[in-house]
């Protein structure tokens, strides 16, 4: 690799985006089958209330088609969960994804970002977010595994906020984005509580983990059937197009992409992790996501600098101060695939 | 073909759809191939402000970009119009697509839907329309060339309603969205206008025309830039799918499709009408889209009873008593090709 000056354009123009947090094995090839096989099928108006759509869901995750609402990526669930679930005030347990405060904006609804995460125990502190909340009829939404920390808030903890949280008339959404990269994620989804607990909401999305943000597909689970009905609703007819219920039709069940896709984030998180921990000026904190929050601790450079030179080295990294929480020191790095993740590595060695 | 009734479980099984409207092309070539060859493009994010999606349309109707709203379907923009156009009451000329209803109940907007169709003449009765606004403050919704009647309002009774609306400070929304079918368009839209008319507000899609309901592309455009900015900024984030970003970039070039469509519905069209008119105990309205409305002039017999006939002759057909200002007397029959035209219309005759 060259990394004189005079490559920048170059190395500009075919730049390694680590800012971006997709699973880097691309589309699924079962997808990719699918859809060139079904390509006629965008002739037809898609199945208005996507009942095929739903079964593939229930058949992944065993949820009752009933407690399933499927939205145009996970966006559209947030915002139409935040517009129609009832609730007069939200509390954002921060730093957290934007477009929470973005539907609360769309809906008019108050709301309040607070800090409350551990940076030290690299998990969000419950206790702290329960103390937030101020007002009854308040919707709280967390990201777990956090984007964009990484880290995870166990699951007893979680069963307690959200124990706390019915009892004074709150919600609680879990936004599950992410939780395919965890190591044992039966372990740590709140998909089992749905019927215990009817103030609590999942989010899930075939963006992050099946590598597909384009094709628009999320969807929200749970045992609060007024909401799934509100939700429905509360939706234009036809917003989820073809591309997604074909995908849904065979990504759930593609074993090799899951398996593969598995395999690699547990050894590639690992390796990475352990590099950063030996980089000089650079924290690491603690991920169970296919990305880590990086924090310079070096003074003299701050992050937009850092990304400045890194692109000289044909990577592009996300500066997270635009995160409640977080500042000019942090970055955010996806884990992609060996071969770049030494690249980059080395690159960050030598920039920092 | 078998028209005994024991054929008739598998009859239904192959059933030809003339209920639905969509070019019987199927999807351009075009975007069969862009969209294999684009796969991995679901691996991205689609461009939020979907620039390129935009200068495709421009190019495609010469449109200035910020003129220009895209949305996911056209279902998408008809709500967000009536969301957030400021309008406070809403006038649908019936009988009318079914959405703008939705719409209407969707912002919670008092709505009215007037039957102002002129049945004799087979187009709308501008003035009807007109004196059927009762109050400042109205959006009056027209679909042209109308679905599910085929009439067209030609352009300059649409600038006389369009100027007089002005003048009471409503608006006019005309969903083209099967104007592309007309012998001529240039001739019909309203495109020419909306520099001259800050209160028109046109709306098209790639649904009808492009035969593909399942890419989810529609569009608005309007020279009220005020307009475009607030339905901007009333939507989620990421809309619009990368399928639909794709077919924007070789659709409205792929000028082959184009042709081939045009011949093909001027010619099926024309002689569907003439073969309908010698049908006895049918009437049909003149269109100048890919279906005609049909109306049983027979007595001892409902659209409802022929639909239950002709399905066990292998066709689906419409029955349009749905639509304000019809009644269980009325049929709507898409216009197919060379082949199952004939064959439909065998049918129609031994079934009436």
């Amino acid at each position: 690799m060259n990394y004189h000056g005079g490559d920048i354009y170059d190395i500009v123009n075919n730049v390694i985006d680590y800012s971006s947090n997709i699973n880097p094995f691309g589309v699924p090839i079962s997808f990719r089958e699918s859809l060139i096989n079904g390509i006629e099928r965008f002739t037809q108006y898609p199945d208005i209330k996507y009942l095929s759509l739903k079964k593939n869901i229930r058949e992944y995750l065993n949820v009752n088609i009933c407690n399933i609402v499927a939205g145009n990526g996970a966006v559209d669930i947030i915002y139409r969960l935040v517009a129609s679930c009832g609730c007069k005030n939200m509390l954002i347990a921060a730093p957290a994804f934007s477009e929470y405060r973005g539907a609360a904006n769309a809906a008019s609804i108050n709301y309040k970002e607070e800090v409350c995460y551990n940076f030290k125990n690299d998990t969000f502190d419950v206790d702290k977010i329960y103390k937030s909340v101020n007002l009854n009829n308040t919707l709280v939404t967390i990201c777990n595994p956090n984007n964009p920390t990484g880290g995870i808030i166990q699951k007893d903890k979680l069963i307690w906020l959200c124990k706390k949280l019915n009892d004074i008339n709150c919600m609680l959404m879990v936004d599950e984005a992410f939780i395919e990269f965890t190591d044992n994620f039966t372990e740590f989804t709140m998909l089992s509580e749905i019927d215990k607990f009817k103030n609590l909401f999942i989010i899930r999305a075939a963006t992050k983990f099946f590598g597909m943000p384009g094709i628009r597909l999320g969807y929200g689970m749970s045992g609060n059937r007024e909401i799934i009905k509100n939700m429905e609703k509360f939706t234009e007819p036809w917003s989820i197009n073809t591309s997604a219920v074909i995908a849904s039709e065979v990504i759930y069940k593609d074993y090799e992409y899951i398996n593969k896709s598995r395999e690699w984030i547990k050894e590639e998180r690992h390796n990475m992790y352990t590099a950063f921990s030996s980089i000089e000026g650079l924290h690491v904190h603690k991920s169970y996501c296919n990305f880590h929050l990086l924090q310079i601790i070096k003074e003299n450079i701050t992050a937009e600098e850092l990304k400045q030179k890194m692109i000289t080295y044909g990577f592009l990294i996300r500066t997270a101060e635009g995160f409640e929480g977080l500042d000019e020191k942090f970055i955010r790095l996806a884990v992609k695939d060996k071969a770049n993740n030494e690249k980059i590595i080395k690159a960050l060695e030598v920039c920092l």
